[in-house]
């Protein structure tokens, strides 16, 4: 493989949008919905709260009849009923009269305020009021919260618990949410063993089919993972038929030296290769194409350069299948140290980020696994930069904000 | 409930520490362990690289015999053999001889550095080299990543891809990992109904079933939520089956006004309520006990009141299970706004934070959901603390710094 025209990272961006597909929607209990991102608008059924509700356990009351009292001159007030969360009271609240109300129940007629239980003291049939309430206290109105009618949520959403609960509240226990993208991961390499093996001379633990079934899952998809030989037959019919079982298909490695690469040849059999080689540092020897429609992407053997070049391409499109974008989550810090960076290349270093600065990670070859556990972010430095001074503010993608 | 004597959110934290209890560890398979901690150290079974191996598609050759070599002067190597990757080749490398070799694939004997396959030309059985390396040059070092008998990764660590790149690296396809706690929600509340319901008079749609089911999965947990009545029979019978089954349980409501508070009121009977009314706001009618050895923490009916309840002692209490702490990533930021807070009171306001500001949501009352839909964060003010001003900076815990 020839790396003598490499595209510009954001050409690459230009092509997967233009080759974006999206999950079609799909119905989900609440229960399940954790995490996943709106189809729909949501729009409350109900008023929430759905009537005037008492914000404490007390007494429902006319807010009149208890002005001036004190623990030396109490207000008098007889008990005509008791009304418990989920209960409705048919009593009306005249003067020199209260009703015993739970915290959630409906206010009853007549009434415009609640005293708190500790600020009553109880006498047979009556209370005494040792505190006056101003009309409404303790009330939380009808609507308070939202009006029915009103849209709460908007498609695109990602739904944190406070969502979920948004929706139920506004009278739904199913929502539409964008099915998770489903990925068919091919990781080719003859000198790969399972990690659990002993080494045969030559071979190496195989640890893309597992790191790559977790960034997979860290964006939202649902990984099959599956390891195969560097054999252009072998890997063709895998793509081929991957391509109409899977919404993406991420491939590793395939880079035998007497056949060439081997993925990249098959998919530019089977479909087309839409770029092959990005000004990105590291992992430029990265590629994407269509086949049947579904997007291929064919990344490193290299655990580390695959790792980037998921986190740079493939995560951007898994996400935006999901109606996401980790793009804008970038963050400034200042760098602790001086970097450099040739013109022409978009640098993704690895880097340790707090809440104010950000140092590289040193780290020599695209190999070293050690450097990314060392990291918990991303140094973009885009193509038009030289380099960052230290002490300099520069853009940074820190790995939390680019997972789901 | 009368919360005249509220307990301070410091000793709250130390009896939950002095009742803590840890999920025991359980093996899981590399595939499934994205986001679980680790219950041991892992030790490296092999060097990573296993072997000296080529960075690159090229040929291995003696590095001095291509000292001088350029277009115009190129050196001529014979070539011996060819090794793919996950092969290994018997042949020695002489002086003028060369071995076409593949990325990832082992440095055969003799040979001390790789010649990119891009600058030679192929005659017959030789190669021409058009530049020289030098020693070492394109040959990635066995144990640069990693040596034999290191320690690549701590018992406690969260696993992210690059982590579960290195495990497998290191030589394992299974590791041991702290198991997810199983936890029993107790939604109670005869005001509840399923939210897709019609609402008689008096019901409200139960969100807190859904939003707990969240809240115990964004926290690493599994949930299994159930709605039951304001009855403190069959409440106290959900909680002792639940206690011998489940490693933590979590109820909501419970304060039907006729029965006093059913909840805690169970708890008391059945074990010990270790506190009940934190100097918290919103959320202060919060409770924690022990029922045979199951902690049991008692949350508000009012959803934002549960919510912010769970985010400060259940969150703390069930990722401190899985060997793992929110509180120390605590973050500062400046506060837009002049803050307010009553000494003597811990308060967690609901706030909107970017990477230097943070302000305030505006709203009333602990009912209000749409004031956490609108939060990233809350503004954490520490009893000591009788506000905060315009400008300062404060104390701030990111929604997304506190899940797993």
């Amino acid at each position: 493989m020839f790396l003598s025209e490499l595209l510009p990272v954001r050409d690459a961006f230009r092509i997967l949008d233009e080759n974006q597909r999206f999950t079609e929607p799909e119905t989900v209990d609440l229960l399940e919905a954790y995490h996943r991102v709106l189809a729909d608008d949501i729009v409350s059924r109900f008023d929430s709260p759905p009537f005037d509700r008492s914000a404490m356990d007390g007494y429902a009351v006319r807010a009149e009849d208890t002005f001036g009292s004190s623990p030396g001159n109490p207000s008098t007030l007889r008990v005509t009923d008791s009304i418990g969360a989920g209960e409705v009271s048919g009593v009306d609240v005249g003067h020199g009269e209260a009703v015993r109300i739970a915290t959630g129940a409906p206010i009853p007629a007549g009434a415009d305020a609640v005293v708190m239980e500790e600020y009553t003291l109880q006498d047979g049939p009556d209370i005494r009021v040792l505190r006056p309430v101003a009309p409404s206290e303790n009330v939380a109105p009808a609507g308070e919260d939202v009006r029915r009618g009103v849209t709460v949520l908007r498609e695109g959403t990602l739904m944190r618990p406070q969502e979920i609960a948004m929706a139920a509240s506004a009278g739904y226990s199913k929502v539409r949410v964008f099915r998770r993208p489903s990925v068919k991961v091919i990781v080719t390499g003859n000198e790969l063993v399972d990690p659990s093996d002993d080494l045969e001379p030559g071979k190496v633990p195989n640890s893309n089919l597992y790191t790559l079934n977790a960034l997979v899952e860290s964006a939202g998809g649902s990984a099959d993972p599956v390891h195969l030989p560097d054999d252009i037959d072998t890997v063709g019919e895998e793509i081929e038929s991957s391509a109409s079982e899977y919404d993406v298909i991420i491939t590793t490695g395939g880079t035998a030296i007497s056949r060439g690469d081997v993925v990249v040849d098959a998919v530019d059999g089977l479909g087309e290769v839409l770029f092959h080689g990005v000004a990105l540092r590291p992992g430029k020897p990265v590629a994407f194409g269509m086949v049947s429609e579904t997007p291929v992407f064919m990344l490193s053997g290299y655990p580390v350069a695959a790792m980037v070049q998921f986190d740079v391409f493939a995560r951007y499109y898994l996400l935006r299948m999901q109606h996401l974008d980790y793009r804008h989550r970038a963050v400034k810090r200042r760098c602790r140290a001086k970097v450099a960076s040739g013109p022409g290349r978009t640098d993704y270093l690895r880097a340790w980020a707090d809440d104010e600065e950000v140092e590289p990670v040193q780290s020599r070859g695209s190999g070293i696994i050690r450097s990314m556990v060392g990291s918990n972010a991303y140094i973009v430095i885009d193509e038009n930069l030289e380099g960052i001074s230290a002490g300099e503010e520069c853009d940074v993608l820190l790995f939390d904000s680019m997972v789901i």
